[in-house]
């Protein structure tokens, strides 16, 4: 597919161009189902050395490349015209929303039938032939529609620019026309230089971040989940334990920080939490706010949301001290460099020690007291999520489903290095399913890249997910099965939608789901039958014991394969935070609070 | 939540308002996906007498909508702001462009949190609440927003209006703490009078058409797939009748006219199909073109599209005299009566016989003189479609998914008096099975109602549909199993995406799928297990041995509870049409036709 223009310069397809861009940028796999419209781009997987993932649908296509982003920094999947971009479009408001890099390449119908407004299958038959890219304009970050070819690698580079600087959706139309439309080569990487960055700025506002840490006496530090956009974990890390100062994770940054430092103090949860917890944040003079996600659902009901007042807010590039802007010119540091120095900065100054009571709901304790049910009893909330801490290792991926599970989670003490991922903000039951499959294989790529990120991977990608959110998206099992990803699912049944039981409705039949049988899941989307490379585990757990020794099974305790463990729970049992938050959220519905 | 105001009117709450006009349109069961800004709506489903049908997921909620909606001429499906939103707008779109009238309710959060701009779940946490609404703008007829309660039951009115006489889906917003706001009791039926509608304009079409007949020489009339929304089927059955003008139906068309109607002539399909046909056509002086839907797919590349100087299009409410419109200032005419004083006239008229030949490939020609293939012979598309004919029975609903089943199903006889379901411009795969469990709900409950309509009804509903299609919205099965319908669902195995194989990459991976155990889905979707009142069975059939005696089976050809059959076929074997045709789409993508 390649040749030579006249004046010697490398030709290639317009196609081809924007795979190796995506390669450049450290894409591995391509998600997507495949289309009339589209076929042809797909052509151009392969030979760029990317896999096709193939998943069962588009929006389990979107949801796992939002997984698989989260992890890459970049994440590429290819729809079909109208039916499969909308199809998909749910799950990339959700990456707008939460940021994850998602190119959305769409092979739509060739120009002269746009232009004529042809009445085209997968469109609305009334000559509107691109209201699909306009609707995606609310969701997405960029958008380019490739029907100029002279224009069309410059657009593709700052479509792809805007995507992973901003950690979010562009949309991209590629006519099928155009799909071998010949462009120049491109001769050197694609530019990702920060526009606005200015080093004199940075100094400034690390050394502003500093001097209030002096300054302070009781300071804490909060990790909002967008914290792990910045793609500085490892620093983050280290100015945390640096410092000193007490560190509190919201519910969407847990995982961002290893648990083990000793001035981690857990998921802090506002009016539903530790009252000890609260007041020593309520007397903090200084709160440093790393990618704050201040979502109703993520401060259960805004009582997690520092005082505005004491907090210097810190965000991918800019900061915000105490309401103000660091700068409104437009100026911005590089998250990279800016830790760097901040870094350099806290290493040479002296800080005083820090001292913090921790409440009496500090997981870690709580853990160490644990006394375990016997084992004929039925496994409830509030001993599972504790106890299961003890089933993770470090280097283990973990996500966790919307509904109890993610309340539960916030009570579960990670070990170091992990990767944990859940939704603060737009809340989607069924992503974590084929996020799981984005994730699993985004570190498996990783890993056999010789990448530093995945270096102590323990190979394992874990999920808890309700009953509920698994019918939403399950055909992602399947799409894991293809891909032959080494995934746990731990599926808690507890008949139905015990979430909004607690919200509203607790004996209503529309909070009920239809039964299904979930250990079947697996042979239904065809897993393999005795393949040592892929084993298949598909069990229930009824009571403590029978948990218990599925858990010290070495065959579930390594993680290879696929394992569906079904855990059985009450219907009216759920996690005490989410106890306590569900009447806020009722309540707030009923009476119009602006909360 | 009853009461009266001080001037002694009935006030009720808003949300039973809704219901209440939405049960006088007809509506028995409401579709959706409960969540924690619609729960207070789903309260009021019961108490007006409808049923919950409670999707696993929104797209198929919207899907089964729709097929539910094309039965009935109403349907409703409630979702929750913003994912359950998103997460059915693919098939909001597929109603739009197809005409499916649905009722989307969607529960918005509480006013004085949209006003304040909060940072709510489910929102994209940029303050912008209500783009959801702007984005369904492009693909719902009306839209409203119920925040003023005053304007609230008018506004419910009009909206409910345009879904019904558009025959589209439109779009409700009901605030979480306006569910229960008071408003006046409807004291009379709605409004469904059509604006514009002219009784001399109608009489004037009515006349101008049976001129235009009385003068043709070689007159045919063509069936598009709208007409089936004029809601006249009987009506236009008794026109095709005694005009006796031959008649040919669209793919989208297909079953809106009996085929045991002597001058009915089958599927046209234009430089696609049968040649004896296309000269017929070609030389026809006039076209009665009921209801067409033009687009590439179903005109087979445009190619079956009639020429316009010699056609007279009668849409719902307006007809276009060779490419002129009947009526520029807006006077309509409504279809019940147009259609009563199109027959009055036509029986008052003497026409001359309309004499036609038959193709070589006229469905019930080729059925008759099948040879059955031997019983140990695979089973082939085309002897397929065909000889599926002798299982259908009269008062059948038979849905046929995209791909080589719709392709295929052109070559089958149909019954009188049968429902038949497929998509002629959306198309988007996984469409179809949840709207199974639609249609068979709405002829369901058509009969429980005693309706005219569902008197023929074999209690049969039966889905032809691709094992690549099945798997975009397999938990449609769930759904069915839920809410105990009977239905038979044959699946088409054979390895993949074989209509996008014909299209391009026929050995490409990117066309195969994840092979799945079709026939566990019952199971696994928790299907009951020796229960007499929904019986399950689910079988394959390799060879016609096997084919034939399970569809001889008294149980499979009962259709009572839930058949899932898989069907194999050959990954390389396609119907006839298809071939034809696919070369035609991989073209004009390739070469950018305007077509
Ligand atoms: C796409 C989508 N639809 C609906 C909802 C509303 N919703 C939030 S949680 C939930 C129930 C989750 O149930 P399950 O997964 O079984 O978890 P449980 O709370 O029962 O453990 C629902 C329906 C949503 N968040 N997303
Ligand atoms: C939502 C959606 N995604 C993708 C497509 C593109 N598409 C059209 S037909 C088809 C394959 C259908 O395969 P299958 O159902 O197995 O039928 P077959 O042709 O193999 O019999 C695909 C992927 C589509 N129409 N809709």
């Amino acid at each position: 597919m390649t040749n030579t223009n006249g004046e010697g310069q490398e030709q290639i397809d317009l196609c081809e161009y924007i795979f190796k861009r995506l390669v450049q940028l450290g894409l591995g796999s391509v998600h997507g189902v495949p289309g009339d419209y589209n076929l042809t781009i797909l052509d151009y997987v392969k030979p760029a050395g990317l896999n096709w993932v193939g998943n069962a649908n588009e929006l389990n296509s979107g949801y796992a490349s939002d997984g698989y982003g989260r992890i890459k920094g970049i994440s590429a999947m290819v729809t079909s015209y109208g039916v499969g971009d909308l199809s998909a479009i749910n799950a990339i408001g959700g990456a707008y929303g939460e940021r994850a890099p998602i190119v959305h390449l769409v092979g739509t119908p060739p120009t002269a039938a746009q232009e004529a407004g042809a009445c085209l299958h997968h469109s609305l038959g009334d000559g509107r032939l691109r209201i699909f890219a306009d609707m995606n304009k609310f969701v997405t970050a960029a958008q380019a529609n490739l029907i100029d070819v002279d224009k069309a690698p410059a657009l593709v580079d700052a479509t792809l620019k805007t995507c992973v600087l901003e950690s979010r959706p562009v949309y991209i139309e590629l006519p099928t026309n155009l799909v071998h439309a010949k462009v120049p080569a491109p001769t050197s990487p694609i530019d990702l230089s920060l526009p606005g960055y200015d080093e004199e700025h940075e100094t400034k506002v690390v050394s502003s971040i500093v001097e209030s840490i002096q300054k302070s006496k009781k300071p804490m530090i909060f990790m909002g989940g967008l914290a792990a956009r910045f793609r500085v974990t490892e620093e983050i890390n280290e100015f945390v334990r640096l410092t000193g100062i007490p560190t509190a994770t919201m519910t969407f940054g847990k995982g961002i920080i290893n648990e083990s430092i000793p001035n981690y103090q857990g998921v802090y949860m506002g009016a539903v939490g530790d009252t000890v917890f609260k007041q020593q944040v309520d007397e903090a003079d200084l709160v440093l706010d790393f990618g704050p996600m201040h979502s109703d659902v993520n401060t259960f009901g805004f009582s997690a949301v520092p005082k505005a007042d004491v907090t210097i807010t810190i965000n991918q590039y800019s900061a915000k001290f105490f309401s103000k802007d660091s700068d409104t010119s437009g100026r911005v540091y590089s998250p990279k460099s800016f830790m760097a120095k901040l870094l350099k900065s806290i290493s040479a100054t002296k800080l005083p020690e820090y001292p913090f009571k921790r409440g009496s709901t500090y997981p870690p304790h709580l853990l160490q007291n644990l006394k375990p049910s016997s084992k004929n009893e039925k496994i409830e909330h509030d001993e599972f999520w504790l106890s299961m801490s003890n089933f993770l290792r470090s280097g283990d991926i973990i996500l966790v489903e919307a509904g109890t599970a993610i309340a539960g989670a916030c009570s579960m003490v990670l070990p170091d290095n992990v990767i944990f991922m859940n939704s603060g903000l737009w809340l989607s039951i069924g992503y974590t399913l084929p996020a799981l499959q984005g994730a699993a294989l985004a570190r498996r790529e990783q890993r056999k890249e010789g990448s530093k990120e995945a270096a102590g991977f323990s190979g394992r990608s874990i999920l808890f997910i309700g009953d509920g959110s698994l019918q939403m998206s399950v055909q992602g099992i399947s799409d894991i099965i293809r891909n032959k990803l080494d995934t746990t699912i731990i599926v808690i049944n507890n008949d139905g939608y015990t979430v909004e039981r607690y919200i509203h409705g607790f004996d209503e039949s529309y909070n009920d789901i239809q039964p299904w049988r979930n250990t079947q899941a697996a042979s239904f989307f065809g897993a393999p039958i005795n393949d040592s490379d892929y084993p298949v585990i598909a069990e229930q757990a009824r009571s403590w014991g029978e948990l218990r020794s599925l858990l010290a099974r070495p065959d579930v305790e390594k993680g290879k394969g696929l394992a569906v463990i079904e855990v059985f729970m009450d219907l009216k049992d759920a996690p005490l935070p989410l106890k306590n938050f569900a009447g806020f959220m009722a309540n707030r519905n009923k009476t119009n609070g602006k909360n």
